[in-house]
């Protein structure tokens, strides 16, 4: 499910503050950039608020983000239910004892880190990232979480490309998204 | 200025929170991990609560958090505040046109980037980081801030480190921490 086909005036504040950056990481990829939406505090905060209120009540307790903008989107929306923040890291970026996940995404290939001891069997987890492309690192971040023991709720991301069929890699996990974006 | 020594009981919690990993990311190395302070919600968001009664009303419209455990305490302090976030990142992850300063730090050399166009001439800045060793990092953010106008009001740490002596390179500009760790 998106919102970006809803009423709500918030939604066209927050896709007008995403840039598209062309040729970037390399030619012929139009790179959605988050950075411009984070510095119009009105449209980032309805980011937020907007997650918060599809998941206050929901019996989340865990918020998994991936490095890195995961990082900047995950914590406040953990921060406002209540929940533990588990960042998804880059290899040999997290000290103690970790589980990796290889992957498979636009530009190559990849890995996620997840510490172990933060997830108890049976928590509630929501995964979160800026972008959902091919969704190769999201079904990474669920599966490290599946492997502890967690329930996954949903993925919410900012934006869904949706030409990459992201969504229909998921297995049938649920995908919310606030802004679709074609032709990228 | 620290408030390690002062009586908020919140800070007992917090420095409880952080886990000390020997010998990584090399021997001899007491990585200081607040990946456990981020499992305890309570914890977290006193960490986020103790900087934001300090900002709030500051007149700071920039929150510059560097990649990647500052974009986990920096937004939530921008998103309180109602400032713009700025993300400072490794090379060649920023999409738009950037500034590059280069620093040297514990383990080697590196280099933070910038966005130009985020930030105005007189903005009034907070740089915000997980932890203060040598000071390089911060030296290097507060340089890229004040290359494009920018006023630093404070670098603000959840720990600092005070034997490798950050705080004295920072070139007089004031460093606010929560939490000192002696013999790391």
């Amino acid at each position: 499910m998106s919102l970006y086909r809803s009423q709500d005036p918030r939604l066209h504040a927050i896709k007008n503050r995403i840039r598209v950056v062309p040729d970037f990481p390399k030619p012929g990829i139009m790179f959605q950039d988050i950075t411009t939406l984070l510095l119009d505090p009105k449209a980032f905060k309805d980011t937020i608020d907007l997650f918060v209120e599809r998941y206050k009540g929901k019996n989340i307790s865990i918020v998994a983000g991936i490095e890195a903008r995961g990082f900047i989107f995950g914590p406040p929306i953990a921060l406002a239910i209540g929940a533990k923040f588990v960042p998804l890291r880059k290899p040999k970026k997290l000290p103690g004892k970790v589980i990796s996940q290889e992957y498979i995404l636009e530009y190559g290939r990849d890995c996620l880190e997840m510490h172990v001891g933060g997830v108890e069997h049976g928590e509630r987890a929501l995964v979160v990232d800026d972008l959902v492309a091919t969704g190769g690192t999201l079904c990474a971040a669920m599966d490290l979480l599946e492997r502890v023991g967690a329930e996954i709720v949903e993925c919410a991301c900012v934006i869904e490309l949706p030409e990459l069929k992201g969504r229909e890699r998921l297995n049938g996990k649920p995908l919310f998204v606030l802004v679709e974006c074609f032709e990228c």
